[in-house]
């Protein structure tokens, strides 16, 4: 059965498997020295015209971990959303990791604008204080809502202009693209974007994360820092072969436009029901919902969900690329016969 | 063409690969509770015949650190032989995310024994001395020996008399077992391991390294430092399942066997020709060999391999699950056509 | 001439600068291990009416970060005020030196209160979160406001049923106790404080922190981290001397009493002026004073004090031990003279 | 009674007493603004006849950690010998708080050479390995013995030709400055010397460490890392008007040349026992001395000394500069009478 869970349960896109299996052919340098990495990052190069580097991970934590360690010293911070992945979801691997700072601020829907982060610019210079050197954003954010590209901007030219850098965990990245009827170059190259967590996992592959920075210079070490943490996987290949079809063969906005679809369809049927509450704008592929809480146990019985907000019964509905519409039609149905 | 740079350079045993492909059928929960990571757990139990900790990772690197890391406050340290892999092949990665020092000392063939240790322990309770708490050793070694049965015990033993654990970075386990004709009850849980590094990936896995600890309380916040070191999967399936047939069905007994024989075969080939001096036993999968430094060039572009010591030249062999007697043959015949 | 912007601008109490100049008469072991330390931590231990464990340090910022870094693991986190000084006047130290995460909520006049802590309460267990671990509180706090003594009971108890600890920065420690007319014991000890930050240095001690353990259990490595918190000072009895008169005679109430009834002082006569708001209660040696903006320039180049608040103009006066009536006076007659 | 245990047993010089005593007259900025930091800076920028970067600190330990994790960043590390202060007496703080590795080799005579270090050199560039950045060599080193000009500078050029760093502990810099009949400018600054540890507090100051930086871009950052080193220390002037007179009447001078002619004076005493063994050339004021076992447990009584090799039963003397002939005389006597 499809849930509405994570788009972390989805499987893996057959066409991902395929060239997982395809790379087994023959003995390959170890350690990101063979031609699949070497095509992948090729091709990350031209869906972002830029001559961008590539260090593949294993995690989405690993890809904003290592990245941001590699733009911070430890005296430094990064302004973030409080919602943040990296600020609520990581375990403080930041802090540990990279011994920096997340100058957390309230977020709006989700968001960081540059009024937040001024207050900061006050510490620069005052050894007191962590300095501010990186804004973090997430495409789409944590909680379902989407930076427009002009929004993207204006934060990027901010940093630019006070000598910080842009980030952007992109654990959905395809589905943020999608929905603005984007490209990588025109929402993120374009818009001066640093760093890029690039995600890929929850979009129909099996392990597929890359950190993509836009500046050589930052990311001249990173390889030894990917190396510190211990992300550098031997058989590489493995990892990097994935991102050939999802890139070459579009993969990524084939399954991030099936996601997003289907959130709508989903969006559609439960503004039907009665006593149910959207609370995002739902352009990606999570919905964010109110429902009444006689209904928790039951649904969560059958189909488990996160409850974001217990105080206002809010709940988080993800779909992925293999959600069907008859997934759909069978949760709204059981919710339907259920409670209404 | 299969080489003999290192066994990082093989592929996946078909079996392994299979299992991947099998895992995916449907949604399944993440970052670990699903039925696959369930069964995994339940066969490392079996063979180690002792209800271990097991916590998946993505490197060798990986199940290094975030093991010790989760040992070791960083007042702590880590005595080790000099060629230890954490200490030589990690950039330093225990030092970065478990803060903790390394106690290296020179070591005899790839090994350290409790001589070695003995003068750590001069500074427990020395406020300005780090202080001792860990042996790590690696079966087989770096060096390509193998640590005999009684040797770990005597390890063990050491440790557990004096406040300490016993860590074994098992990178190659399997060579290792097959090497003393063991078993992982015999040569780990009955001798008094603590922690546990195992090793799949360098033995026909495609990603497969675990944590495992036979004392759960010095597990009991692994899952934490496993998250905060970036390594907790969110699709964790695809790791655990590999496991499955690696354990259920020997694939670890088969793929070492054969390794540890190519490589057995290779050196009895090896000493047929002149000029040729085997440096270990090469009881593993691993031959370290002194030839002569006219071959040097040749080799390399035909068969890159690595040299361990420049001065004696002498160059590290690697055999892999995949290797066939025809890949030796044609490496040796290689050899006497070019130089003898 | 004496100014009000910080009483770190103070000289040292002559009773103290008398017993540093008095423990160079001999030669005395180092590293504590000399009679004046031996003393000013039975002393420690008499006026807590506790067994307590007491580690010198040369700061505040030391005192908190040793301290807290000896309790926290890397994965866990303490709660705390947004205002606290660990969080923004530290440069990200506990950050860097000990990994751990603060996580910081919105103040409260300077202070937390128990439904602030609640919602981590949520994470325990959850590997993908920080886990709390400690309560942090300032008395008084870096808005010049005193926790209640029932406040402080309150916090400790909250923390002890949910497996957390208190710890308490006490900079201005003194000014608290002075302010609440209460004890060490009765104030600390007897509320369940489990760690002290004891500040004397702002209190007329030359250098004069100290942590102070109530629970021998979480301070027995705290020897080790000192250490490596580069703070273990090799001629301590410089440091550990100046304690002895500072506890035995008094001294510590003598200058908090001063300071805070010349902050007394200092408000009433600012009261009695046109466009001046008082904000904090201040019962302690700190005030908080909206001033009209066109008062700023003249002001800083006479009594130069630090804007808390840009928008508000709002800045902190603050009284020292040694300041004295005439010295308030002077700077009412200036304010009055200039802009009244 | 003079001790031969340590110089930081011994006392402060009555001049250095004074200019604390002095500087406590009025109100002064906090945190090193003040007018005795002024002077101090310049004074070292005098003798060093170098526009030097200089922060104060408490300990020695500090100078060398907060220096060196400002130099390296984690994935570097720095070589040195293993009798390194910072490999064995830090308690491992520079793999805490730097996060960076000891690249520790076997020392000789407590000295490092040029070709101990190129064997480290073949890493830079491999991402799996410690990238070596810096050297570190203590002047006077840790046995006693004391690096040539030619040396220092030898070591210096290999740094500067190889991309690293020169860094020294002069926890005993004087010593060192006078055994060689020397100068800071022609012993430091003109070998090349990048980063300095300069230790007073051993040398008849209270607390007297500083950081000296030739190079202003190295050390631009240093207030951040001193900061978040726990090290900025409020009333700073009582710290840095102890190097006024320190450097502005010559006290470093005179105090070293009184330990070291001292430990002459010991070294020739000592000569004329039977069953006594001067192992270095105690050129400083550290004698390494081996005596019969059977001295050791009635001299400990009396004159409690470190036994530095159990097995050979070699004892560390160490001269102060407060100590007197007579102090010499009395040992000698007592150690002629109980077992000549």
């Amino acid at each position: 059965m499809k849930m509405f869970l994570s788009d972390n349960n989805s499987g893996v896109h057959p066409k991902i498997l395929e060239a997982v299996y395809r790379c087994n052919s023959e003995h390959e340098p170890s350690y990101g020295d063979d031609k699949y990495t070497e095509r992948a990052i090729e091709l990350f190069r031209e869906v972002f015209h830029s001559d961008v580097d590539v260090y593949f991970v294993t995690t989405g934590t690993a890809a904003n971990i290592v990245g941001l360690s590699g733009l911070l010293r430890p005296f430094e911070g990064v302004v973030a959303p409080d919602t943040a992945h990296i600020n609520v979801d990581e375990c403080g691997a930041l802090e540990r990791f990279g011994g920096a700072k997340i100058l957390y601020v309230p977020n709006k829907d989700g968001k960081i604008c540059t009024n937040d982060i001024k207050g900061f610019l006050k510490s620069v210079g005052d050894e007191h204080q962590v300095q501010p050197r990186v804004i973090s954003i997430s495409q789409i954010t944590e909680t379902g809502t989407v930076y427009t590209i002009e929004e993207i901007k204006e934060l990027a030219d901010f940093a630019h202009e006070n000598n910080m850098l842009l980030h952007m965990d992109g654990a959905r990245i395809a589905n943020g693209i999608v929905a603005l009827n984007s490209s990588f170059k025109e929402m993120i190259t374009d818009m001066g974007v640093d760093l890029l967590s690039f995600g890929g996992t929850k979009n129909g592959m099996m392990i597929g994360e890359a950190i993509v920075s836009f500046n050589k210079d930052i990311s001249k070490n990173f390889k030894y820092i990917r190396k510190q943490g211990m992300q550098l996987v031997s058989k590489m290949r493995f990892i990097s072969a994935q991102f050939i079809p999802y890139l070459e063969d579009e993969i990524w906005k084939e399954n991030a436009t099936k996601s997003n679809s289907m959130a709508q369809y989903l969006k559609e049927e439960l503004l039907k029901l009665p006593d149910v509450n959207i609370i995002n704008e739902g352009l990606g592929n999570m919905l964010f919902v109110q429902i009444p809480k006689t209904w928790n146990e039951s649904l969560q019985q059958k189909f488990p969900v996160y409850i974001v907000d217990e105080n206002k019964n809010i709940i988080r509905l993800v779909t992925s690329f293999d959600t069907e519409k008859q997934d759909v039609d069978k949760f709204i149905d059981f919710v339907r016969n259920k409670f209404c």
